[in-house]
């Protein structure tokens, strides 16, 4: 009985998503967001139940000070301006370690926050980079479900959220802002690596002719490090843009559209969807894996003695983590 | 009976390695890298019969070009005419990966390779990381067992091995060739990040002041990454080598003794090596997690059926890996 109310309330709330309703799409991430598996379950016959649609998936990252707000909330409303729906993510695992989540998106958003056409969300607050990829790509599935053309996914461009993202999304763009030179060997070699364009902000007013060195500089750098076969020839590539003025946004959007499309044309765009469904398959695996095992009954209390005798040198590690292994899989084997 | 063959077998091998044998320690480092498990096994059991013993366990790295073999060779030498037994082991890593085993090693290390009170043995070939760290771990805990003063693990400086033989070490040692300081970028952070020590070899003839002016840069870099507050004021330090003409071993030999007395005596040594005891268990856990999974009868089709699945969108990602982890651990839900 209460899984049928439950039925009927997935499907009202499905088919609000799926008509646009924001209201209702909160709230299915935020159940996605739960700790409580119930919550998780429901969220899970949600997605099954929304319509297949396919946006196109951003990746975005920059650090503090590039003007990635800005840059959003400029970018999005051109996107909007094209009769597109646009959908902002923030992933921001350091955030989330505290267990809070980023305040104030919205209010450095202003104009994209009041449109109607656009859907922001902070980043989930999770206690491990796990649960924010899982959440955050429940998140995407629910915002393609929701019909929304473009979905941005923010990142704060330090550690290893860059990688995670760009393992759930179909194009990479960093976002820098203008430097010298020597500045070049900030940008960690992994986040360059990913980036298939990398954008130069605040390129008006006095930074405009540093901003189009800089392109020059990594334009450069990105030759040197990765090109990808499939790519058209000038990919990766960097390019000006200021969010203030507007200049060059259109022309990014521009090619990002046309490396989608290429994609789309050789294959590589669906090649890489898949690829990346069964990475999320096999990290899902291994996380499950590992939190089953730590939530085995009475296994805390095994580690704690197991631990106790590798401190005593009476076990060695492997030996312990047999012994462990053992209690977990043949929990006959070792009933006292 | 087979069993009492074995362990009579047993007996005579570890007593024959504790006599100081390197045959027998060859050996049985010869069982530990097999692949098979009743190979395994035996070195498991032969490992506990050894008596037990602590060497000074010195984790070495250098790029190739900085004349690591030849500081080995002059450095071992100088230490057995102090009256100690030396080991060298190798981890290479990408040795591993082509299923090969440094070869030449020994050549490169005539006199050492020739004495008595030296044991030098070459990378294992295991085909993944975490099964070279297992069978180093094993042939440094024979080699202990053996009666080793001094162990000698020695990796390539890149990649991933530097941490794994830092953890499986006392101190760590970076040993480095005359640079001009715009080429101090070139040695990774983390390298840097757990050298106790960083000698600039080739400390002779004309390279001599650049070695010094080289000592002098990654003396100021060292103090601004790390200092650990365990440690004597001066470390983590860097001097001048000559693997040539001997100048500089005997004092690098005496900074090791003097950190490794330091830390035995403010608790700091016992404490790494039990947190590194800690460490291998929970590594072994979790690769044991994963090994069990993959091994487990009908997982192979298993997984094929519901990587499909995902591939043909009628299985999400983490429903996919919920189902593989219900084959694992609930096979009778499961069953056909």
């Amino acid at each position: 009985m209460a899984d049928m109310v439950d039925q009927a309330e997935m499907l009202e709330l499905s088919a609000a998503i799926a008509e646009g309703n924001r209201r209702a799409l909160a709230r299915a991430i935020t159940l996605i967001e739960s700790t409580r598996e119930d919550h998780r379950a429901r969220a899970s016959k949600l997605l099954r139940k929304l319509p297949k649609r396919e946006a196109l998936r951003i990746g975005l990252s920059g650090t503090p000070g590039v003007g990635k707000s800005t840059f959003i909330e400029a970018f999005g409303m051109m996107l909007i301006g094209r009769g597109l729906r646009v959908a902002v993510l923030a992933v921001d695992p350091s955030s989330a370690r505290s267990g809070g989540s980023i305040l104030g998106d919205k209010t450095r958003m202003e104009r994209l926050s009041r449109a109607p056409e656009a859907f922001i969300r902070p980043s989930p607050s999770q206690s491990t980079l796990g649960g924010v990829a899982r959440r955050t790509r429940d998140a995407i599935a629910l915002c393609e479900g929701a019909g929304y053309d473009v979905i941005l996914v923010e990142t704060v461009g330090v550690g290893q959220s860059e990688t995670m993202v760009a393992e759930m999304t179909d194009l990479f763009v960093l976002l820098l802002a203008p430097a010298g030179g020597d500045e070049l060997q900030g940008v960690k070699r992994g986040i360059m690596e990913i980036a298939d364009l990398v954008l130069v902000n605040k390129a008006d007013g006095a930074l405009k002719a540093q901003a189009v060195r800089t392109c020059a500089d990594y334009a450069g750098a990105l030759r040197l490090m990765r090109k990808r076969a499939e790519d058209p020839e000038e990919f990766p590539k960097a390019a000006p843009v200021s969010a203030l003025s507007g200049d060059g946004l259109a022309a990014a959007w521009g090619d990002m559209c046309t490396l989608a499309e290429w994609r789309r044309k050789s294959g590589h765009f669906e090649a890489r969807r898949a690829g990346q469904a069964r990475h999320w398959m096999t990290r899902e695996i291994e996380d499950g894996l590992k939190q089953r095992f730590h939530t085995h009954p009475g296994m805390a209390a095994r580690l704690d003695a197991l631990r106790r005798d590798v401190d005593a040198h009476r076990l060695a590690p492997d030996e312990a983590a047999a012994a462990a292994l053992d209690f977990f899989l043949d929990p006959g084997r070792n009933r006292p």
